[in-house]
């Protein structure tokens, strides 16, 4: 596994994934658009196999893998939407899939994770716990772990989503993309400044799991362990390779806070008659609440994923 | 305005209207298509222009009015999503809209109608009450009245969601429609039996209001009065043009309990990621209950529309 990830990479892992994954649509909301004063253009990754944009970098992960290492099966942990994803690839490539799961994770995303066919281990919700836990599986069982967010192939398939948004709609001022753990902004910042465009990179993060913010600032990448927000896909602290790359190659990063967040996924529900889930609305929520300056331009949201647990809405609570 | 509705109506209404709605996507969901054995085409009208495929009747009924007619604005009554369509298509032309919403209608249905700019009148949720204060304003104002779903220019307006349905997924053997005043069905049944092609086509309709298949069977019109069932935007009775003409061109009717509408519902945002109301859930209902027989068939489903109050859910009441 190479430890830097270039344009080219994520050229190939478009090629390589797109056999199994859904070249997503992009919607446009003249409402919002009109409410945020630019024009809003989603790239719809809550319509991606298994719901969320990681199917993307999972299949480029196990289908770039030696015969040889996949042997045993791939092994991870993840709050969901990255073990559902890992475990729909491997059952595409015919190998098993060992999934570390916290304990906190949403029912439906640990359903979906079985729905595909991998083995739950459970974990404490805590950093260490998963990757102890996982440690421990790749160790016994001689499986080959994929990390949710700091591998090279991952963040390579990650970016394919910004390939196909700036492919169909070419002339975005900027990308806004939410960021927990940095696989998608990382990748997505690789297709921006690698395109030979002109385009904004811009990270949205939940002011309750700061870390990329503190960390872009301060310039020392930063751990907030265990942290508590609705946006249950983004409460991972970056990843090493991909602090490395948000540092190089992103613009910026905006925090929003947990109402702000509830009420843009309420919005989008609302309006574009589509589901997101807590995590995908954090972007929106930063345009809503004028955290950047976007009057005027043309913005590209990725809409990260729509994995909900429709028996528990932030707002019947 | 014509006692008939021809498959040309459809047509030209087509061209009418195209300038002032979307043509919706037609999306496929693999694991509700093997559930049911069948594959499944659904028509996205809850992406539609006020979310909801009543945006297409009203504006051919609206553009298709003389300089005369237009003059005092247009008029109705409506549970909401005619409502919301005919206050646009007014707004569109220009022209005022006067709209008679029963007391019981969803707050966010009312809101969109007045969101578009059209004048709220209240009246108690029986037809008669409907009937009358919708007379008492047309008479008042020299407004003109469009009916909701008795007009055979909102009949044509419908029948383009199953045109364009059609002409994306040529190959169908059914279209499967949900029926309340019968606007959508009747319109959907001119299509599917002008089109020389052979294409069954089959309404579905809560069982809590079963006018349709009661008339359907008894070969008489049949009017339910204020039925409850969630499926708000299927409360009504079919219209007397809409009678003659699903006796004519429908193929069967099929029933669904309150249970299972909201099943489908909620079955259709968690596999699909998309938000749909009650009344769109119901040939969904039909096909996951196997109300009809469809084993191995294309099957094109007409998902009528998304706007539902989401503080009020069936699953968190």
């Amino acid at each position: 596994m190479s430890e830097s990830v270039t344009y080219d990479d994520v050229l190939a892992a478009a090629v390589r994934i797109a056999p199994y994954v859904h070249r997503t649509p992009v919607l446009t909301c003249e409402s919002l658009s009109s409410e945020v004063g630019a024009e809003l253009f989603f790239k719809c990754e809550n319509l991606q196999k298994v719901g969320a944009f990681k199917a993307r970098g999972a299949h480029n992960a196990v289908f770039g893998l030696s015969e040889e290492l996949c042997r045993n099966g791939v092994a991870t942990h993840s709050s969901g939407n990255h073990g559902a994803a890992l475990a729909l690839a491997a059952r595409s490539r015919g190998i098993p899939a060992h999934v570390v799961v916290p304990e906190s994770a949403p029912a439906v995303k640990r359903a979906a994770v079985e729905r595909y066919g991998a083995r739950i281990i459970e974990c404490r919700p805590t950093l260490n716990d998963r990757e102890r836990t996982l440690a421990e599986v790749v160790d016994r069982l001689g499986a080959t772990p994929v990390h949710p967010y700091d591998d090279a192939a991952v963040i390579a398939g990650q970016g394919t989503a910004a390939l196909e948004l700036i492919d169909d709609i070419p002339d975005l001022d900027m990308v806004l993309v939410p960021v927990g753990g940095g696989g998608l902004l990382s990748g997505s910042a690789i297709v921006a400044k690698g395109s030979a465009r002109s385009l904004a990179i811009v990270g949205a993060e939940p002011a309750a799991a700061d870390d990329a913010w503190q960390g872009f600032r301060s310039g020392e990448r930063v751990i907030v362990d265990a942290p508590v927000t609705i946006a249950d896909g983004l409460r991972a602290s970056l990843g090493k390779l991909n602090f490395e790359l948000i540092r190089r190659h992103v613009d910026d990063i905006v925090r929003v806070d947990e109402a702000a967040i509830a009420a843009a996924m309420r919005v989008v529900w609302e309006r574009m008659k589509i589901v997101i889930e807590p995590s995908a609305a954090v972007p929106v929520a930063a345009l809503l609440e004028h955290e950047i300056d976007v009057e005027g331009q043309r913005i590209g949201v990725i809409l990260s994923g729509g994995n909900v647990d429709l028996g528990s809405l932030p707002w019947s609570r």
